[in-house]
C-alpha cells in the first residue's frame, strides 16, 4: 500500500478517478469482453468523441490507437515517408524520432539546437524535399516546448506538399492547438491524461490518409496489422485490427468524460497556475533553477530544474512525505529534476510538493 | 455489475485471482511507477522467471513481451525473412500469419487444408527455400490442434536452417512442448492466461536471435524500437524499449505464480477432464456435434462445434445463467460454437454450462 503522489513525468500519478473506474471495470468485466462486440464498439466510439469534444478536434482528423509513442513513429516513417523527413531536435525524445526514420532506412534531416533550448522558427530551414516534418511541442527530456503559436510558422515555411508532425506526447490536453496549421498530433495515456501506460493516440487528418494511399499504391509496403489505411478504416467501424488494451480504451474514455465535465478551460486554467507556483519556486530557490534559461520555451507540463542534489536524494527526504519528483533524463540523471504537471495532480498536491521542498532547505 | 462467466475463446474469463491481483497493483500505485526503476525491473524479472518455470523453457530461449500476436507475427516476418516463408493454414488466424508475411513484401507458401481440418506431417512438403516454417499449434478460429508429437516430424522436415515457429496462442500453458524441436513460440495473454488483453508473449531461441543479427548485418532493416536485437538486450536487463503495459506485465507474473503455485500438471490434467466433459456433451447432444471430425486433432482448449442455434441465440437463452458462449469465426458466426476451455474456467463451471445448455433442450 503506498500513498505516494508521482511527479514523475509518465509514468505519473493516474488520475483520480482511475480507481473508481478501475473497479467498475472490474465489476462489469470489461477484461473480459470480445473486441467485436458491441459493447466493444461502443467504448472505442465513446473514448472517440470524448477525445474530440476534449481536444475541440476538426471532424477531417482520426482518431486511432495504438500501444505507444514509439508505435507511432515508427508507423509515421512507415506509412508516409518514402524517402526523407525533417525533424527538429532539443532532447532525447525529438531525436528518437529523428533515429527511427534512419532505422527504417530513411533520408533523415534535423535541425538540432542543444539540449535546454528552443527553435526560432526564422532560423529553421525546411528542405524542399521533407515529405515529413515532425515538431517537438513539449520536449519530455529537457522541458522545452514550441509555442503553440508558432506552429503556423512552421506551416508556413515547409514543403506545401509535406505532413506537419507535432509531438505532444506530454503536453496534450493543455495546448490550444490550431489543427488546420497541421497534418497529425501524437501523445502517450500515461502522461497528461493520467493512465496506466500502453496506449498511444494519434491524431491525423486526410492528408496523412492519403500520402498513405499514394505511397501503397506505387507498390511500397506500410506494414500490415497497423497501416494507415487499415486503422482508419477498422476505427471508422470502432474496432481495431487486433486484439487492443481494451480496459485502457475503457479508461480513457472515462477519465476524458471526467476532463469533459471539468471543462478544458479550467484545466488549461489549473495547470497555468501550478507551473507559475513551480517556476517560481525555482526562481527564488538556492537550490533549483529552471533549466530552460528563455522563458518563452518553458514547457507549463514537464518543468525541468537543474539542482545541486541528485533526484535520488530528494526523493530520499520526500519518501516521509509520500512524494516523489522525476529525475533529469539520460546523462542529466544526477544535475537536473523533472516535475510532472499533469491534469492529476492537484494544486494543493503541487503547492505540499513546494512546501516540502523548501522546509526540507534544499 | 455482471456475474457473467465468459466462456468466449478470448478476451475470456479472467483467472479468479486477477481481480485481487489488480486491486494489489492499484493500492500499490504500479500504474504510475517508472518503466525504468527497480521495482520495475523486478516485476518484469519475475514475470519472465515464472513463465521459464510454467512452461520448463529451457535456457537458451528468450521471454519477450510485445503488444499483440499481431504484432509478433509482423516481427517475425521483419526480422527473419529475407525471401521467403511457409504456413501450414487452416483457419482465419494461420492464414493471417501467411497473408502478413506477403504484405511485408516476402514470397510466400502454404500447405492448405479445409477449415475444420487437420495436417498429417507426412503430406506436408516443406520447401528448401523456406526461412521460417509456421505451425499452427491451436486454430483458434476452427478448434483444430497439432498433436504435440507431430512437431518432431515437421522439425525433421523442414530446411535445417529454417525456424520453426509455432502458435500456442490460445493453448499454452497446456502442451507440453519439446522446445529443442522448434525455434519460437508465442501466445496471447487474454487467452489462457485469463487476464485483460493488451500484451504478446514472444519465447524464441539463439537461432531466431543469430538469423536477425545475420539479416541485420546485410543491411536489412529490422525495424526500429522492436527488432529482436533491442528487444532482446533490452529484455536481458528487464526492460522494454518502449513504456509498455506495466499493469498487465505485474498481473501476468501474479497469475503465472497462482499457477505455479497450482502446478502444471494439475493445469493440463484439469484442462483434458473439462474438454473430454465437453467433447462427451456434443457427441451426445441432438443440436450440437464437434466440429473437428478427426478426434487427434481436436483442441483441448478452444472446442468449436456445428450448431442448429446461432451462438446469438444461445446466449440469450443463457444470459439469466450468467453464462456467455462464443460464436463460430468470420463465416461460421451462426453455423458454428466455440467454447473456451481456459485455466480460469473451473470444472464446476463447465459442468453448470453443459448442464443449462442441455436443461434448455437445445
Amino acid at each position: 500500500m503506498t500513498n505516494k503522489v508521482f511527479f514523475t513525468p509518465g509514468p505519473s500519478e493516474l488520475y483520480p478517478t482511475v480507481l473508481a473506474h478501475m473497479q467498475s471495470a472490474m465489476e462489469n468485466k470489461i477484461g473480459s469482453i470480445s473486441h467485436r462486440s458491441q459493447q466493444f464498439k461502443d467504448i472505442y466510439a465513446h473514448a472517440v468523441a470524448g477525445l474530440r469534444r476534449l481536444l475541440q478536434l476538426p471532424d477531417n482528423y482520426e482518431v486511432l490507437f495504438l500501444s505507444s509513442a514509439n508505435e507511432i513513429w515508427e508507423r509515421a516513417i512507415q506509412n508516409l515517408v518514402q524517402e526523407e523527413s525533417f525533424h527538429l531536435v532539443n532532447g532525447s525524445f525529438s531525436k528518437r524520432f529523428y533515429e527511427i526514420s534512419a532505422e527504417l532506412g530513411k533520408k533523415t534531416n534535423k535541425f538540432e539546437v542543444p539540449f535546454g533550448e528552443g527553435f526560432r522558427p526564422e532560423e529553421v530551414a525546411i528542405p524542399d524535399t521533407a515529405e515529413l516534418v515532425a515538431l517537438i511541442h513539449n520536449e519530455t527530456s529537457s522541458g522545452v516546448s514550441i509555442p503553440v503559436a508558432d506552429i503556423a510558422q512552421y506551416r508556413q515555411s515547409a514543403p506545401k506538399e509535406s505532413l506537419l508532425f507535432v509531438d505532444a506526447v506530454s503536453s496534450l490536453p493543455h495546448p490550444e492547438f490550431d489543427y488546420n496549421q497541421m497534418d497529425s498530433v501524437y501523445f502517450s495515456v500515461q502522461k497528461c491524461f493520467g493512465l496506466p501506460a500502453g496506449l498511444g493516440v494519434w491524431l491525423l487528418n486526410e492528408r496523412c490518409l492519403a500520402k498513405a494511399h499514394a505511397l501503397q499504391k506505387s507498390g511500397i509496403s506500410l506494414g500490415s496489422y497497423h497501416t494507415i489505411p487499415v486503422l482508419v478504416e477498422k476505427g471508422r467501424a470502432h474496432q481495431t485490427p487486433e486484439t487492443p488494451n481494451v480496459l485502457n480504451l475503457y479508461l480513457l474514455g472515462k477519465v476524458v468524460d471526467d476532463m469533459n465535465k471539468k471543462g478544458i478551460a479550467t484545466i488549461r486554467q489549473e495547470t497555468e497556475t501550478k507551473a507559475r507556483l513551480i517556476y517560481d519556486f525555482l526562481e527564488k530557490s538556492k537550490n533549483f533553477e529552471p533549466a530552460v534559461q528563455n522563458t518563452a520555451f518553458r514547457s507549463l507540463t514537464t518543468i525541468v530544474a537543474n539542482t545541486r542534489i541528485p533526484a535520488a536524494e530528494l526523493n530520499k527526504l520526500l519518501a516521509p512525505y509520500d512524494m516523489a519528483i522525476g529525475s533529469g533524463y539520460g546523462s542529466y540523471k544526477d544535475t537536473q529534476i523533472r516535475i510532472a504537471n499533469f491534469p492529476a495532480h492537484t494544486v494543493s498536491q503541487v503547492e505540499a510538493l513546494l512546501y516540502e521542498l523548501e522546509s526540507l532547505g534544499v
